[in-house]
C-alpha cells in the first residue's frame, strides 16, 4: 500500500493524527467529492432531477457493497445507519414466547436495551455467553447452549466498541448453521477494517455502517440479508418502497432486502457509501487488515513497554481497536491533552458494554486506520503523561 | 417579502424554474453552507470531533423546529426523514384488537400500508372519511365515526401529494380533543408552506421533512410529540438514545422526544435542517404561506384560461401544489418537454393515493413556493402544448 498517496488522497491528515477511527473515520478524497458533488447538485437543480441524473451512482451502492462483503446485489439494503440497520434485521424477526436469544458478553448496549425491550414485550430470554480465559467468545458454551434448544437468534458484535476483540464470526456461523438457528451479526466496527465474506462467515444478516472504518458518510449504513431467509421476516414498518398496497386492505413486500429500505433518504450520502464500499475494495480488504492489525500491534507493544501502562485488549489477534489505561490518570484528561495536539482518541464508556462486568469503568482508545503512520502512533506516545 | 433576494439566496434559482417543491425545494445558501461547512469539518478533523465543536448547531436544531411549529423544543425529535418520523410516531401506539383508526380518501400510500400491516398484526381496523362535495375531509362524518366509538387515531396528512388540497386540520383537532382520541398529522408538504401552530392545530403527533417546503437536505426530517402524550408511546425500536439500560434486564426510556431518535445520524444535515426552520421562521411564515398560496392561484386561474386544461385541484383554499392534465396530452410527456426548457415539474402517480378512487390515473404536478416568479409560471405555461 502506497501510504503517502492514500495519506495525500484523505484531506485530514494534513490536519490530525487520527486515531478515532473507531468514531468515524476520515473520509478520502473521491468520498468527499462524491457526496458533495451530489448536494451540489441537488441544490442547483433539484433533488428529485438529481437523483434521476445519478441514479447509476446511486444503483452502484448495491453493487459495491456486495462486492466488498462476498454477497449479491439484491441482499442489500441502504439505511440511515448501522442502529437502523440491526433496528430492520432484528425487529423483523418473528420471535414466539419462549425462544431465546443468544449474545455475547461485549454486545452493545444499543442491542441489548433492544433485546430487553423484545423480551418484555414477547417473553423472549436473553443469554450472555461466557468467554474463554483469553476474553474470546466460548464455541464450546455456545454450542451447549444451542443443545439445550430454543434458541432462535444469535445475535453479536464482530468487533465490540471497547476492548480490541475480534469475535471468532466464521466459528459461529458454522454452529448457528448446525443447529439451524438465525444468525445476526453487528459488524460495525469490522466492516472496512477486516476482510469480510458472508458466505464464509455463514451469517445471515449482518449490519454496518458507513462512517466507521469503511471510511464513508456519517447517517449512512447498510443492511445484508440471505436470499433463503429474507422472506421469512416481516420488517417493523414498511413503506411504499418496502411494499406495494393492494388497495384498499392487503400490501405486499418487497422480495430482495428493499423491503427493509424507506424510500426517502439521503441519496447523497448512499452515493457516497458506495463510493467508499469501492474504494476499499479497490484497495484490498486483505492488504488493510493486515496494515490494521499491524499498526494496532505496534502501537500495543509500544504502550506495554512504557512504565505504568496497562493494554487491555483482548483476545489472540486484537483489532485495530486498542484500548489501555495510564496509572494514575484519568482517561477523559489523557484525550483532552491529545487534542492540544491534533491527535484524535477516544474514551470507552462503561455504559456502551454493560454485560461486560470485568471491564475497566472506562479506558483510553486509540482505534488505527490502514492510513495512520508510525510516526502518528509516536506523536500519542509522546503526550502520554508520564507514569 | 424581496423576492429578487431570495432568489439571488439560492443558487438553483439561477439555473431552473424549480415548480417540484413538493418533491424537493431548492435549498437557501445558509442551508447549502451550513452542510458544506460541517461536512468539511468532519472530513478535516474527524465526525465526533467536529460534532463536539458544533454542538451549538446540532441543539440549535430543536429551538429552531419548535419555534417553527409552536412547540417545545423537548416536544421536538430528529429522524431521517418524514417518513421514519412518522413511523416512530405511529408504530409508538400501543394498539389492541378492535381499535379503530380513521383517515382521510387522499391519505399517503406509505401510511396506508402501515396501517394494513398494524390491521393484519393487531386485529385493528381502518376507515377512510369521505369527503364534502368539494373534496375536503367531512368533518361531520368525521365526527359520526368518532361517536360511533372505538377509535384509537386520527391519522391523516395536512396536505395531500396529488390534489392540491388542505385538509381542516384545527377542525379535525377540535373533535379529536372532545373524543380524546389520538390524532397524528403528516405535515410532510405543510411545514414550511403554510403557518403551522401546533397548538392551534390540536394535534398530538405532527412529522415533517426537511427537503421539501422547509428547504432543508434530504435525508432529513422531524417528529413533534405532546409533552402530556409521550409517555403514553413506546417507540418500536430503542437504543441508547431512546433509552438508558439497566444492566442487565431492564431499561428506561427518556421522557422526552429524543425517546423516538437513534444516537446516530446525519449530523450535518440536523444542522441544516436547523438553519432551513429558523430561515423559514424568520421569513415569517404567514408571509410565505399568502406568498405560495397567492402564486398557486394565479397559475391555477391561467392554466384554467387555456382551452383542453383541467385544473384538478380541491377544497376551497387549494395550497401551493397545482394538478392538472391537458387533453389528449401524456403528463410524462409535458414533465419531459419541461424539463428540456429547465422547468421542473412533476407527475402524480396514483400508487401513492390509493384510497382516493376518483383521482385521475396521473396528472401534471407544478408546485410553486414563495421564491417563484410570475415569469416562471409563464414559462411554463408557454412549454404545454396547444390542445
Amino acid at each position: 500500500m502506497d501510504i503517502e498517496r492514500l495519506r495525500t488522497d484523505t484531506p485530514g491528515c494534513a490536519k490530525v493524527a487520527h486515531l478515532n477511527n473507531a468514531g468515524a473515520a476520515l473520509p478520502p478524497r473521491p468520498v468527499i467529492e462524491a457526496v458533495n458533488e451530489h448536494f451540489a447538485l441537488e441544490s442547483t437543480i433539484g433533488g428529485y432531477e438529481a437523483a434521476e441524473r445519478n441514479e447509476a451512482a446511486v444503483q452502484h451502492f448495491y453493487d459495491a457493497v456486495a462486492r466488498l462483503i462476498g454477497a449479491h446485489a439484491d441482499e442489500i439494503a441502504y439505511v440511515e445507519n448501522a442502529t437502523r440497520a440491526w433496528d430492520m434485521a432484528f425487529y423483523s424477526i418473528p420471535f414466539a414466547e419462549g425462544d431465546r436469544i443468544l449474545t455475547t458478553t461485549t454486545e452493545y448496549s444499543s442491542s441489548a436495551i433492544a433485546y430487553q425491550q423484545v423480551a418484555a414485550a414477547k417473553g423472549v430470554k436473553v443469554d450472555a455467553i461466557p468467554d474463554e480465559a483469553d476474553g474470546t467468545l466460548s464455541l464450546d458454551a455456545l454450542e451447549a447452549e444451542l443443545v439445550k434448544g430454543d434458541v432462535r437468534l444469535v445475535s453479536l458484535n464482530h468487533i465490540p466498541t471497547h476492548n480490541g476483540l475480534i469475535t471468532p464470526a466464521a466459528g459461529v456461523g458454522r454452529l448457528c448453521r448446525q443447529h439451524g438457528v438465525l444468525y445476526l451479526l453487528d459488524a460495525c466496527q469490522s466492516v472496512g477494517q477486516l476482510a469480510i465474506d458472508v458466505g464464509e462467515i455463514g451469517c445471515d444478516m449482518l449490519s454496518g455502517t458507513g462512517r466507521k472504518y469503511l471510511r464513508g458518510p456519517r447517517g449512512t449504513g447498510f443492511l445484508y440479508v440471505r436470499r433463503d431467509i429474507l422472506r421469512t421476516l416481516v420488517p417493523p414498518f414498511l413503506d411504499l418502497q418496502a411494499a406495494t398496497w393492494h388497495v384498499p386492505n392487503s400490501f405486499e413486500m418487497r422480495d430482495d432486502a428493499q423491503r427493509f429500505e424507506t424510500w426517502e433518504r439521503y441519496v447523497a450520502g448512499q452515493i457516497g457509501l458506495g463510493v467508499a464500499a469501492a474504494y476499499a475494495a479497490d484497495l484490498g480488504m486483505t492488504d488493510i487488515e493486515t496494515r490494521v492489525i499491524g499498526l494496532a500491534a505496534k502501537l500495543r507493544e509500544e504502550l506495554a513497554a512504557r512504565p505504568g501502562v496497562t493494554v487491555l485488549d483482548k483476545g489472540p489477534r486484537p483489532s485495530g481497536i486498542v484500548t489501555f489505561s495510564v496509572d494514575g490518570h484519568d482517561p477523559a484528561a489523557i484525550q483532552a491533552a491529545a487534542r492540544e495536539r491534533d491527535i484524535n482518541v477516544n474514551v470507552t464508556n462503561p455504559l456502551s458494554h454493560g454485560y461486560d462486568l470485568g471491564a475497566p469503568s472506562a479506558a483510553v482508545r486509540a482505534s488505527v486506520h490502514y492510513y495512520n503512520t508510525e510516526e502518528e502512533l509516536e506523536r500519542l506516545l509522546s503526550v502520554l503523561p508520564e507514569r
